[in-house]
């Protein structure tokens, strides 16, 4: 879908919140220096044999001979910190792929919510947020997170104008926002998940702004947003 | 999308809701004989040259040389009456090309959504509801009235298993019940046909359960399903 509403002076929100932005969130949260996203695994493979510390997940498990996958429990050790870690993943690191050629692209998850909101305002630009959802299927999570993101900045009164996807997730996340954990009750990536025993990669993927940490995208990598604080 | 749930033992239902399908329900339920769907303009001018009815519709607006647009009220005429009228349309006729291969096509709207249920229901089948949307962009009014059928069929104890994006449309669908037209009042279709004086149009389409006719696609052509009645 991308490329159907591509526009080089938008910021692009990738989103993928069960679980690899969240996990990408964390990690730099956790005090990872740099996260390397590949599409790939052969490209994965690569950085592997070159001695990087890296993450491989498919359909929503760990690969063999890699050092992490995407639950973000894997990025809350102390050895994390200061570190460059590789991640591919079944989603979001192909929707990152998809966008980079972008000016601005920054990571969204319900962890950085409200912060991210606040980081995109100040710079007066369109925001395009892109749901990596499951293998080019919309899914439910994502969309809404984008609900609540969109939400938040069309309450702040800089947003007008937006399409009918965005008022849709909005509806979505009003509908859902009093128990996001029951209301994924029936969603498909949650059943995949349960079916192996994530609950709590879930319960804590759609815990709402416990962290300030923006994760963008600089020269194929993705580091912490510098804060501006004015003294 | 269709190409990554296409399954030809499912029945599609194709959905442009305003306007294509609601028009393509009104031809055949005032008398006409057939409608032959093209998605090329090209196609379309080949039909007219050798004699046909043709109706071209581009960007909401009737084509310069052909006989109608795509509002139903050019359909209601007594003079379609037993007619084979050739149809090419933004988005609709597309997605009926898109999914042509399938076994089982109907159109839906919500002109003739109970009845649609009713003769999906005794035919167990899988269903899929392609939703026309705006130059492959989603949009909102045909995923409300996805929504509604899914919700009519999911009601029914007969379907038990659904996707993501129904689930959505079915909350969708359940917030904006009361009173589609207000809220489709920021939906981008309804914007662009405001601009061209269409609110008769739309206040038509938005219209429930006024017909039973099912149109049907066979042997190229668009046909009402034909009743099966016990006596």
């Amino acid at each position: 879908m991308y490329p159907l509403f591509a526009n080089k002076e938008a910021i692009i929100i990738v989103v993928d919140v069960l679980r690899a932005t969240s996990a990408i969130c964390t990690a730099l949260h956790h005090g990872v220096e740099r996260m390397i996203p590949v599409a790939g695994l052969d490209e994965a493979r690569k950085y592997k044999d070159l001695g990087y510390l890296v993450a491989a997940e498919r359909n929503a498990v760990k690969q063999e001979g890699f050092d992490f996958g995407n639950s973000p429990f894997h990025y809350m050790d102390e050895q994390v910190k200061g570190k460059t870690i590789v991640i591919s993943t079944t989603n979001g690191t192909q929707a990152i792929e998809a966008a980079k050629d972008a000016s601005v692209i920054a990571i969204g998850s319900f962890l950085n919510l409200s912060a991210l909101a606040e980081w995109i305002l100040p710079q007066e630009r369109d925001v395009i947020i892109l749901c990596a959802g499951w293998k080019n299927k919309f899914n439910l999570e994502d969309s809404l997170f984008a609900g609540a993101l969109a939400n938040k900045l069309i309450d702040s009164g800089n947003f007008s104008t937006m399409c009918d996807s965005t008022i849709a997730a909005g509806y979505l996340y009003e509908r859902a926002s009093d128990d996001l954990y029951g209301f994924l009750e029936y969603s498909s990536h949650r059943k995949r998940l349960k079916n192996l025993h994530l609950e709590d990669d879930i319960r804590y993927c759609l815990s709402t702004d416990i962290m300030q940490t923006i994760p963008v995208y600089q020269d194929g990598g993705l580091v912490s947003a510098q804060k501006i604080v004015v003294l």
